[in-house]
């Protein structure tokens, strides 16, 4: 910045609250502690969280992190693996000094939103963590997990899961990579053999992984046995540099995860032994014989655990945006409502409730969800344990489904929360952006959301056949059987119940009409594969119906269920309030499917606008009391928006003139560049 | 990037076209330059445009400019005040040889797309030429413009239009920022008293400025007049540095517009001379005294122009992003359909068609619906100078309604693209990102949507309660007053006119149903302010409803109107199918209103979703041809993912070598950080 005779108000920041938002919470029904501690999961989890993140963040400074956005790409992959590297020192002291034999801060942690302050460009090792070793741990004899799992959980050598290529992400069996069994050597040679074979997008492949779990394609003999994982050393472990044959590097800048070196990897004639093919399940003997894997349950069961974990990011993401907007409502004063008055706190502005509340009820529901999905995963483990697998592919499809619905509405809710910041939610500095890239992330990775959607699709279909003949169906599909014994819904009376009955009856009933134009498809002669794909939207939207209502459902049973009994009479209020907001803004945005199976009046219609409108002002006092209650820290938030004193134009000020373009009064392509142009005649 | 004994493919973009975009380009139905053509609005408008383009982007390296979001931000700005010099010059030779007294190249493509290839980042000169000079050739009196309005319009000096504050923007009488008379000098003292008073975000305030026009609130002898207009020196004109009391700098990094220098502005005891206030309108004498300005009409007036390019802009926004994902659609294989087959062209999938059709003809009816409002608008000049200002709050009212309709749809549809091309739309070389930052910040500046749509609600209240006095009404509000009086919708047929009048009937209702809740507030006692916040979401519905029975109703108009018999029929039928398929998937996802309103039976809707089904299948063969035709040469796309050529693959990998991550093999972090890290026993 630039200034002369201008005294610069020095030290803008306030240290105290600013009175608009201390005023929200004292006026609040509902004490803030308590939700977070009903959001945490419990008083003991909320202390435990808030002091390893106490711990975690120290000395950090706040506000030089709002800086983050203004930095070089180089300096913020710098920065970022400075963060991770602090953050896994200070987890591992904590495992070791509370706990020493247990794994409830590392590395369980190390991809929790404790550790968002250390890393708002996201982990360079997260995927190490959340993935590799994960897959090592299933995947590996114990031989091989003592020979190099080990290494790597101990963090002694750094690697990533290197799956999607250039040219290939979602369809395993298109990939290229390839792997021949040398019997001679006893060795594995891989090889991609096309820059379209290329590994690429891996998270922290760039420059953060020596070694590299790379799935390939097996031959034997020329022959394909088809995918596989090879776990290959890429780099020098003191030098790094990179090994003869691989070639490795950045795949350069993303909309989002801005710290997180996603990389490429090309292989040419790289020879590993023949052990270090993953061998728990599948194996390649030295003379070439090949013993295919019994099962590949365990495979399916990880991505259930895996698509829970991104709907709750997801919904915490959404709360982070949420709070965020919130305060910020809190504290804008703008636009008269009375023109003899005061400008109001634009979150009295009944258009900015509606922006801002039905975000906050939508994070909620989906965190109870994937809560409520995770529960279900643990009974299933007993039934798998005991050879039972009926209950797989319904769980699957539903985590498919949670993953797609969360990750669609949170990204096009963090939006709507930025919009509602106004201009500011377009500075970097507000942090909405960054959330919002880090969300919308999740409709792409784990599963492409409209290839999941066409799996439930699918597996709709099956459902729906089945229960035409008879068949059993597993609990959270039985609405279909019931649909079609009684065909009819009944009367709309719009309570919480009938609410989530309506949504599963559309979803029932979108099941049927795609069962119909499938089954019409198949009739006219057309093959099975091309049915399907002409029958594809409406598989979609089937399945993203079946979505909803096991949220409706999931979320309904939470909130009113016996758990309710334990909760202050003051907590299930504010609860109570969130699930009508859901339910009552949701069901109005899918009105257009259940307007076509299920008759409602006028008068119905008008009453569920009024209860919208309604739940708004209820709200309205604690909005701030329950953002509060997500319990983020400054630094998670990372926001000039969304500080906890609220004193967003001073720290949007402060970030301002802290920014590097800022440090000279005059860029030279002044002199280079405008001055003789001006001066010119041109 | 690092490698050792790996050989590199060398110069991998192969100079030929991808062979499935050839085949595409093939077998289309209709010629691309056809359709470019009557995109362009005529076949001489389509040689100049792209004669100016070739000129403008001659020596401009397309594989250079893929690096742009990997360049810093300082770099970034430097390289934009470039492009947009450069630019300036071209255009300024182009005007002095072609048409010397003209505006036709220079100034008036200054801000259009063919400068979009130099400009990548948003030109820092953008809002000097669109805004800055209009409004002081709209506001001077003629010495003040031969004074300063031409020297810059000369570029002899640089500037921009100071109008929004940290503290307040969309309401104007809120303004902190003050210009007080001081009659002893004859001169006004400017003052911004608070940090929520500074300037803030003004396009190329930061360091591309040393003049400024500054909204402030006039006071004479410590009495408001309102908001007036002040032009100010902020920086010498030699060295550039900021003049005495003045406070300038950069805003610092936002989502989009990295190459914008957006910037604040803190003014102390500025003193101008009495004449730097525009006065062609209201002025202040030299006693003090003051005389207002006889009307407001212009500046109104100047809106509806800016609000008609913003969707103009959008709209072509959307077309960029269609292109490249429908070109990338073309040449990515995956998954197959049948799986004894060959992975398709992703564009075969149904699901992926449904994501690329409605956006191509979304933007195709954005953009005829502007030109229609333009035309309207036009018409409207006349008008005006005969004195007859009837129809300017129709007018304004409907360019709001576009605007929003239209930002609000380009940005969610940029995103799908983006969503379509799955990872690799990810990468900011795909440039989808950078398409999606610039279309969504429309969705705030000039009007911020949801202020404008409860303007337009507003003006519906009106507009009904002069119907039921039996008003006349203007033309494009007129299917109110037909509801009134016939409030039956009749059969549905599903004919085009019919979804349009459908539209209009929905409009209509919500407009009737929101006029019923504000009267029955107003009955019970409320006041007039808060009965229309309280209503205000209905206001919003209603008012997007109307803004969306307009784009039905023109882009109807167009298509099948008179103009269709200049066409030929191959164009009339691409044009027919983009309509139809408009029409079908915005009745489609409006259903939740119309099924409140109108019975549609399960058979019309069934029929409905086979419509759309149907005429996807219909555009498949014409898809790559209606992109091309948007006519949209590689360095305005400046994607990876979207080249003519369709290299996808390889440019991907080409911009991710030369990315500077990858021009040592082993990061600083390694040694520093992360290996000293490896070897511990933390």
């Amino acid at each position: 910045m630039a200034t002369s005779t201008f005294v610069i108000p020095n030290s803008v920041i306030p240290t105290t609250v600013n009175p608009d938002l201390q005023k929200e919470r004292d006026g609040a029904t509902v004490r803030s502690d308590e939700f977070a501690a009903w959001w945490a999961g419990g008083e003991e989890v909320l202390k435990f969280n808030r002091g390893v993140r106490k711990y975690l963040e120290k000395d950090v400074d706040t506000l030089e992190m709002l800086q983050l956005q203004n930095k070089t790409h180089e300096e913020i992959i710098e920065f970022s693996t400075r963060g991770a590297i602090e953050g896994a020192k200070k987890l591992r002291r904590l495992q070791e000094e509370r706990n020493p034999r247990g794994e409830d801060y590392w590395p369980n942690l190390y991809d929790n939103q404790v550790m968002w302050g250390l890393v708002p460009g996201g982990n360079p090792f997260g995927v190490m963590y959340v993935m590799l070793v994960k897959a090592l741990q299933a995947q590996c004899t114990p031989e091989q997990y003592a020979d190099f799992g080990k290494r790597l959980e101990r963090f002694e050598i750094c690697g990533t899961y290197a799956q999607t290529e250039l040219g290939h992400g979602t369809y395993l069996r298109g990939l290229e990579t390839r792997a021949d069994f040398d019997r001679k050597t006893d060795e594995f040679v891989l090889n991609t053999p096309k820059i379209s074979s290329y590994k690429w997008w891996p998270g922290g492949l760039g420059h953060s992984s020596n070694h590299c779990l790379v799935m390939a394609q097996l031959y034997i003999d020329d022959k394909c046995k088809g995918p596989h994982m090879f776990f290959i050393q890429v780099r020098d472990e003191d030098t790094h540099e990179p090994l003869p044959g691989v070639h490795i590097g950045d795949i350069g800048k993303k909309m989002g995860f801005i710290g997180v070196n996603n990389g490429f990897l090309g292989l040419k004639n790289v020879r590993i032994p023949r052990t270090r093919m993953l061998m728990r399940h599948a194996q390649v003997k030295a003379d070439g014989s090949y013993v295919s894997s019994p099962t590949n349950v365990l495979t399916y069961f990880a991505m259930v655990r895996t698509r829970c974990l991104i709907a709750k990011n997801n919904a915490i993401m959404l709360a982070a945006a949420s709070t965020i907007a919130t305060r910020y409502s809190a504290v804008r004063r703008q636009s008269p409502i009375d023109p003899n008055e005061r400008e109001p706190q634009i979150i009295d502005h009944v258009t900015q409730q509606m922006k801002l509340f039905p975000e906050i009820a939508t994070s909620v529901a989906y965190r109870q969800a994937s809560n409520y999905l995770w529960n279900l995963y643990d009974v299933t483990i007993q039934d798998i344990e005991n050879g039972k697998y009926e209950r797989l592919p319904e769980l699957h499809s539903l985590s498919c489904a949670l993953k797609v619905t969360c990750s669609m509405d949170s990204t096009s809710g963090v939006e709507k929360l930025r919009l509602a910041c106004g201009g500011h939610g377009y500075l970097t500095s507000s942090n909405m952006s960054n959330i919002y890239v880090s969300a919308t992330a999740a409709c792409t990775y784990e599963g492409e959301n409209t290839v999941l959607l066409l799996q439930i699709g699918r597996f709709l279909m099956k459902t729906w056949r089945a229960a035409l003949t008879g068949a059993p169906l597993p609990p959270t599909v039985r609405y279909l059987a019931e649909v079609q014994k009684n065909p009819e819904f009944g009367t709309w009376s719009g309570s919480w119940e009938n609410m989530v009955k309506a949504m599963q009856y559309a979803a029932a009933n979108k099941t049927r009409l795609a069962f119909k134009s499938l089954s019409n498809r198949l009739s006219r002669g057309e093959t099975e594969a091309n049915s399907a794909n002409h029958t594809g939207i409406e598989f979609t939207q089937a399945a993203e119906l079946h979505g909803r209502a096991f949220v409706f459902s999931a979320f309904t049973e939470v909130v009113t269920g016996p758990k309710s009994k334990t909760r202050s009479a003051n907590l299930n209020r504010v609860l109570e309030n969130l699930l009508e907001l859901y339910l009552v803004k949701e069901t109005l945005n899918q009105m257009g499917h259940l307007l076509r199976f299920i008759n409602l009046t006028d008068t119905d219609l008008s009453r569920l606008q009024d209860r919208l409108e309604t739940v708004l002002t209820k709200l309205r006092p604690d909005a701030v009391a329950i953002v509060d209650g997500f319990d983020f820290s400054d630094l998670q938030l990372n926001s000039t928006l969304g500080s906890y004193d609220g004193n967003a134009y001073e720290r949007i000020f402060d970030a301002a003139l802290k920014n590097p373009m800022n440090q000279k009064a005059v860029p030279k392509s002044f002199h280079e560049i405008l001055k003789p142009f001006m001066k010119s005649n041109i």
